[in-house]
């Protein structure tokens, strides 16, 4: 299995020929589904996921022990501007902070069972602002997207990608824009807490970068101009998992719009993942509509970092858990309907 | 503090003399939200629920670290009359499984960190046929919402109550019906899979059980009238969590229209409780909207068992975790907006 890419082209390449689920193993797992100690279906969503799971990762009825949570962190130029409402250093500070154990993040990880690694990139050289140029030249692009991939643990066997860059709702109401059209109004909303006039600025900002960058590539060529190298980090890892047969719990709207990129690049790049959350984020529904994925959860949630994703883990685990660790109604001695 | 009851008048007066959350334990919360690490409201329900829980376990911010689940069941006279699609021996078997772990419920307690207690009541003897006669007499209604009050764990920090009984859709039908209204139609859905004969016939049962038991007294008496033993089971469990003030999480239809007969009791019973998820029998939208909770998950489960709400306590436990256990701005060194 080629364990890496040394440019763009090859990470191209690699895109287009990821496996597929085992179609053998989702029958098998949905017909062990059919004779479980419940009502056909009482599960709902929970057997659709475990279902989906093990086609991923093949034959074993196993359950999830070893989930994965990522964090990739990005300084952005186009802070500058002024469209956070905090200022660009905190996405230093706050790398900090997972790696002493404070954020949110640490503590769903805890909770969930799931490793945690935090993965900064160049947080000292921020991209360039993209409304005036590209944001990073591909050299960055391919240095980012091999960070993520090299991140991703081989034993994992499930993946969270979340993301900390100060305007990285910017930059992703950006990507969604030029890749998905509707226009700067619609993609754009208020982050970490912008307020009125705050919005007005970052929906102009918006509008300029994608006048500059729509229509110029594919999601990847696309991602390098207004991406940031934590969305490119979280594509990498994304990707990686693919080729691994990992399972991915997608994020919210910065980790969508990674994703989206990836989509763009190669049809059925997101078929290794799911949904975790739909964020308040407002443009967050709109890119998972054109991604065509249906939430687990409905919470609120706003944060970024993976959190959201993370809360899915939980959801997930408790699915193969059932899945694997139920009686059938012969066994359990259940009289069927 | 009270820990049992003779009879229904006592039962009646312990549920108006319930202690209520503590409000300066709440605000306390809700000043420590505000300054950890995060955007304000960027964790959405997570803080709600971490704010609502301190307010309900008062002084500490202590993480859920024993939540516990009871699953009650009993068998229902009106099961004679063929309004499920299993026959009525499931109940015991079912209560086999969860004793030797074979049900989805036992995988829910294990992957959550919950305990997990089955509370058989009368399984040889079932209720009276309600569309004839009351389904129990008073004796009968006190043993069983005693059963409850005496399965709860001191000790436990976050309670969830199930239930198995073939039939018990038909009596939570019944039961919203007599209590709120709006017609055996309005609240009769498939259970655990009736067909379109089944639906009719069962929506038939309901009327006839409507029509001879509504207006007949309040939410006690209606729960002798048309309940069933793990109905009652339900009730007393989560009066008695009320009296600890230990939260509790509501599952399903079954789960809720029990709490409604307490509600219906006593106004603010269920002032320590949260909806755990939206179930997909047709009557708990309804009913979730009477109660006017706002449920935290929406999985398309139908199962019974605690289920639903089981799968819930991994987001409580992460909401206190979050709340417990991340740094506010000033220790961790992090500029704030």
């Amino acid at each position: 299995m080629t364990t890496s890419f040394a440019n763009l082209t090859e990470f191209r390449s690699l895109l287009r020929s990821m496996p597929d689920c085992d179609g053998a193993a989702m029958e098998e797992a949905r017909a062990h589904d059919g004779i479980l100690t419940k009502p056909p279906g009482a599960l709902g969503r929970l057997e659709d996921l475990a279902i989906w799971y093990r086609g991923w990762r093949g034959g074993a009825r196993a359950e999830i022990s070893a989930p994965q949570i990522i964090i990739f962190a990005g300084n952005h130029g186009v802070a500058a501007r002024g469209v956070s409402a905090f200022p660009a250093e905190v996405t230093a500070q706050m790398v900090a902070n997972f790696q002493h154990g404070g954020a949110a993040i640490n503590q769903i990880a805890r909770v969930n069972g799931a490793s945690l690694d935090v993965v900064p990139l160049s947080l000292e050289v921020p991209t360039k602002d993209f409304t005036a140029e590209p944001a990073m030249d591909e050299a960055e692009l391919v240095d980012a997207l091999r960070a993520g991939w090299e991140a991703v643990d081989a034993d994992a066997d499930l993946l969270v990608v979340g993301e900390m860059g100060i305007a990285n709702t910017t930059s992703a109401a950006a990507l969604a824009g030029a890749l998905l059209g509707g226009g700067a109004e619609f993609w754009t909303g208020r982050g970490t807490g912008v307020d009125d006039a705050g919005l007005t600025l970052k929906t102009e900002v918006v509008t300029e970068a994608i006048t500059l960058h729509a229509d110029k590539g594919d999601g990847l060529e696309t991602l390098r101009r207004l991406g940031g190298r934590e969305l490119a980090g979280m594509a990498g890892a994304m990707a990686r998992a693919r080729q691994l047969r990992i399972p991915v719990i997608l994020d919210g709207f910065i980790c969508c719009a990674a994703a989206l990129c990836l989509a763009r690049s190669a049809p059925g790049a997101l078929d290794h993942t799911v949904a975790g959350h739909l964020s308040s984020e407002s443009g967050h529904r709109r890119l998972l509509e054109a991604l065509a994925k249906e939430p687990l959860l409905q919470l609120n949630l706003r944060l970024g970092e993976g959190s959201g994703a993370g809360l899915a883990i939980g959801i997930l685990k408790t699915a193969l858990a059932c899945h694997a660790g139920m009686a059938t109604f012969a066994e359990a001695g259940v009289s069927d309907a």
